[in-house]
Formats: structure tokens, sequence, C-alpha cells
């Protein structure tokens, strides 16, 4: 997608095959800065600190970091300490866990010359599966936009989406967005109510951000005001992504999106999950289970954002001294999500929808690619 | 209650008989500042620029705002003009309006020199009776603490609120906060998670203001999290204020308050709604009809708080020229609320159940006062 006109990815490697560069998301909405990563240490703090974020953009900032440790150091205990380091940055996400499992076994049996070549190889190859996921997944979701499109002729389908599941999240076109900006591409009038998302407001400064670069019609709310929206009657969609994904169809994805997903039930306004199908997590058989991180009390306790004069500065909202709590994630349970947009088509949020797309998975099955 | 250890109330008329003083809440949680209100004017402004919030505290300030208009003249139609000007200033809350009314009444027939003593009289009268019914309120509601703090021997019993219905938001006491007042006086251990309530985040500002100031154990949490914090099992109890309540029991609040009734239903977690009688809107037959304030912009495009050199600023959180919404209130359906505590006790959000308690509103029914 373009930033100031030009296109640009999140996450690249230099032509010359090194370093492997990032946009500093944090950085984001105020200035485009890009910061390059030189180690596995650098990728691990990246993921940390929330340079990048994303389930899909952190999965493929992880295979870098095991290529950058494989540059350095290509020996099977090199390879496990990198693994081990990355996994261990953020717990939620699976497709971190997941594009760690594909670098490892991309690299079993690989001779330890060869490894860093290989290992670069393997992560770009994931990025751009990961681009045409992201495309895929936009060309079903479109379906869903387009039959709403038709319901009402000459008005914009306003969707309403939560935290930034955009191309900022991923390596291109993002996976709530996917289906937007192919609407948008495609003519139809759309319009994006977007979720300020606290504590870390990813939809005020990503979300808007990619959609104003993208020219489509959007308006920021607090994460309170989806509800009464709703309720009003000019909500037709809402469409999240997804940090994980259980094997029932319970969805794990930022604080506040369970509160979505019981608004837009009680409303009966249809609410979809988009997400590639490495955010499944086919071992984990019910959303109760996922470990939900608990992030600092401060990024609740301050707010960034641009001073009158420009500055970037953060300001404290509470009294002094005050506690706070920050889980980052809630589950919304699949009996609130109408419907599962993956790369491989659209199902309902079950076991059996989800085997039926992805019948692999079934135990003793037989196996499909 | 107390600031600093000093006993406090949000509106006062100093012991000469003027000005009229309020806590400029807009100041709070950085600042303890007290504003005059000299004219009828300086009243209006008060109520619009939320230097006083809160659906009872914005009646009174009203009620002084008459008095202080009459002091200047206290003809009929400089009565009218004023009751005009106030009404006009915030939509949603029912308070204003009634306030309004019971000065127009305590006026009328009263001769005009008579009119600047009486109305300050009865001023006062509407700020002492708030106070009183407050503590009723507290005294009902403490009776559902002290039921659960009985089924958990020495845990503190865990309750929600959002935005400020402390004492803050009224004379003293509070309507939500009065039974964890009372509580916390009686030595039962209770612990309030409180919604910072975007876009103004009275509740980072203002709710975790008072009750610090109080030694109320509290944690802040994002408008999002509780829905995660219920789910976890960990919240016992939701005690919201209201702006108005409609005659079927449906519930004008901040908005986000149906977000969290919603998941306080999906939950189990039982959700009160704490209110004096003057907040029931008797002519206003669902919460449907009930107007909806749209806010600025710029309320949700710019967070207020302490820079790092103890200054106060506003950041801008979104890209420049993002667009936003602002909704002020939403209404939470009587289905949805387990019960409302009122100064008269506790009833179900049902017309029978407002009618039990406050018969004299039945239609063509008997009058009790």
């Amino acid at each position: 997608m373009n930033i100031n006109g030009k296109a640009m990815r999140t996450i690249w490697v230099k032509p010359d095959g090194f370093p492997v560069e990032i946009i500093d998301q944090t950085a984001l909405p105020h200035a485009l800065k890009t910061v390059a990563l030189k180690t596995c240490d650098d990728a691990a703090y990246a993921i940390q600190a929330m340079l990048v974020r994303g389930a899909p953009l952190i999965g493929v900032t992880a295979a870098y970091g095991v290529a950058l440790a494989m540059r350095e150091d290509a020996s099977d205990s090199s390879l496990d300490e990198a693994i081990t380091l990355l996994a261990a940055q953020r717990p939620t996400a699976v497709n971190l866990r997941w594009a760690l499992d594909q670098m490892r076994g991309a690299l079993a049996g690989i001779p330890n010359e060869e490894r860093p070549r290989a290992a670069f190889k393997f992560a770009a190859k994931l990025a751009t599966d990961d681009v045409e996921m992201c495309r895929k997944i936009g060309a079903h979701g479109l379906e869903i936009i387009k039959k709403i499109a038709a319901s009402k002729p000459g008005q914009p389908v306003n969707i309403l989406t939560h935290c930034n599941a955009g191309w900022l999240a991923c390596i291109d076109w993002g996976t709530a967005t996917a289906p937007i900006y192919q609407a948008h591409n495609a003519g139809i009038p759309v319009h994006v109510f977007v979720d300020e998302t606290r504590p870390r407001n990813q939809g005020a400064s990503l979300t808007a951000f990619e959609l104003a670069q993208a020219g489509v019609p959007h308006t920021l709310i607090c994460d309170n005001a989806g509800g009464h929206y709703m309720q009003s009657g000019v909500v037709d969609l809402v469409i999240t992504g997804t940090d994980r994904v259980a094997a029932n169809g319970d969805v794990a994805n930022k604080i506040g999106t369970y509160l979505k997903a019981l608004a837009a039930f009680d409303n009966d306004v249809p609410f979809y999950v988009a997400l590639p199908s490495s955010t499944i997590d086919w071992t984990m058989p019910s959303g109760k289970d996922i470990p939900i991180e608990e992030r600092s009390a401060d990024e609740v306790l301050h707010v960034a954002g641009r001073l009158a004069n420009g500055q970037v500065a953060s300001v404290a909202i509470a009294p002094p001294g005050t506690k706070a709590g920050n889980p980052a994630f809630d589950m919304t349970p699949a009996r609130l999500v109408t419907g599962l947009i993956t790369e491989r088509g659209i199902c309902n949020a079950t076991p059996d929808g989800l085997l039926t797309l992805y019948p692999e998975h079934r135990s003793g099955g037989s196996a499909v690619a």
C-alpha cells in the first residue's frame, strides 16, 4: 500500500540482502521512521516494544529474526536460542509460534553453511505468502460488502473495525482492511468507523493513518461509542482481525473486541473476523485457554500524541500513584461471530466450519494440502 | 467528602451570600481550582464547558444560575430567559430541566423583591436535598455490597464503575459511589475497577481522584477492558450513574455504559444503576426517545494530561485532518439492568418497578408524596 504516494511494505530487506528494515509503528502517525534490524535481538526488541505489531507481521519479523541469527551463527544451538527468544516476546499471537515452527522446519537438515541464505529466502517466502493470503481474504470479504452495497444502492457501506488489522499489521493489504480496500478499489462506496483502541490507540494512529493514505472515508470514534452507533442502525458490518483463533472458533483479539461483538450480536449487525489460517491454533480446543498478555500499566496511565507545536509527547491522565490494569487481549466466544474470513473462503466460527475449509486438520482425517 | 483532608462540596455559596463557587472539574486531577460564578451566564458556561458535570450537580448549578439571574433582574422575563438559557446547555441530563422546573415553581407568585433571597434559599435546599438523596442511595446500595461481602469473607468486593457518578458529579457522596463509600466506611473491603471513560476520561481524572482521596482501593482500566475482567470472574458488581431514566427503566448514561451492561448480562454480573428520582423522566416512555448529545470532535482527537515537567497539555492522537464522531451518551435497555438504586430503595428497571417506589406517578393513581 502507499504512504505519501509511494508503495511500501511493513518489512523488507535492503537490495544487497542486509539489513532487514521495518516501519517503526510507534512513531506513526506523527512521523514515518524506518528502523534497521541487524541482529536477532533487534528483531526481538522490535516485537516486544511493538515497533512492529499485528499477528501476521509479528510472525514475519520473527522469521527474519531467525534469519539474522543464522547470519551470525548457523548452529543448531543458535537456532534453538533464537526461536526461544523470539517466541517469548508476545504470548498471545499464535502466528509468532507458527512462523518460528515454519522456520525450524525449513532449516532442518540444511547444512549450516547454507542456512543463512535459506533462512532469508524462507522468511521472504512467508512474507510473500502473507501478502497473497491477505489478497485472498480481501477477495472473499469483498463478497460480503458487495451484498450489503446491493441492498442500499448509492449509500456507503458502513464498516466498524477495532484496533489495526490493516496492512500495517501484515505485510500488505491487511486482514480486516483487505475487503475494505478491495471494495474501495472496485468503486463500492465504503465508510469505516475506526475504534481508537485504547490503550495504545492503534485505531487512531494506524488505521486512521492507512485509511487516509488510501483515500477511504472514515470516522474516528472512542471505543465506548460503537455500541451506540450499532443501536442507531448506522453500522452495516463489523470486521476485526485476530491474534489467535481456537479450534472451536473462539477469537482472541485486541482488548475490547468482545464488547463490540456483544453489541453487534445485540443489534443484529454481522460480525466477521478476518485471518490467515496461520492464526488458527488447532491445538487449542477453546478460547478459554488462550493466554492473555498483561502489558505495562504505563500504557493505560499515559497517552502519546502531538503537542500544539508539533512535538510528540506523552501525558499522564490519572492522579500520580494510580494503579492500572492492562490486559492486551480478550476472547470473543464463537457464538458471537457471524463468520471467519480466511484465505480459503468464509466459514462458520465452529469446529465443523473450520474443518470444512481446512480438512487436513481433521484428527485422523485425510490430509489435503 | 475530603480533598487533601479538608471537607468539600462541589458547589457552595460564600459565607456572605455571594458569589457561588465551584470546583473546576476540568482542572482535576492535576490541580484543585475553584471558580466563582457571579452571573447566570457564568453558570451556563460552567455547565456547557463542563467545569461542572454529572446530572445532579448540573441541576443544582442551574438552580444557582437562576438565583444569580434573579439577583440582577428578578422580573418574569428575566426568569424565563435564565431558564431557557440554562436548559439549552446540555440536552441529555433531565435533572437540569427538573431543577429549573423546581425553581420556576418555587418562585411563582413570589414578589420580585423577595425573589433573589428565595431563589438562593431554594437552590440551597436542592443542594441539601441532593446530599440527603445520595446518602439514602448509599444506604440502599450498601445492602447489595453487604450480601456479596458475606458470600466471600475476607475478600474484597470488586465493583466496576463507568465515568464519574461520584460525589464530584453530585454535591456530596455521589450516586454510584455512595454505596461504595458507605461500605468502605463500614469496614467492608471493596475494590473498584475504574473505567477511564474516553473521550473526557472522567474515570481516570475524577473517579480515580476521589477514590484515592477517600482511601478506597481501585484500579484504573481502559474502557475496552471491562468485558475481559467480567469474563475472568473478577467483577462482582457493576454500579453506574445515569443522566436520565425513562419511565420503562431504560437508562441513558455516559457513552460506553451500554457495552458494560451487555458484558455484565453475558457474564451474570449484577448491573445496578444509582440515581436520585429527579433523574427519572416520567414523560419519556422509553429510552429510544432520549436525545443523545453530540459533542465536539476535538474531545476525541485530543487527550489532556500532565507532561513529564508537570505542565498540563493536550496531545493530538490522530493524523491531522481526521474526522471524529463523539456521541456523549448511550442508552442501556432496561432488560440489561438488574436494578435501580434510588433514594427510596431498589426497584426493578420496569414501569411497575418504578411505580411501586413512586406511586404518585401512576397515571390517574393516588398521589403520595
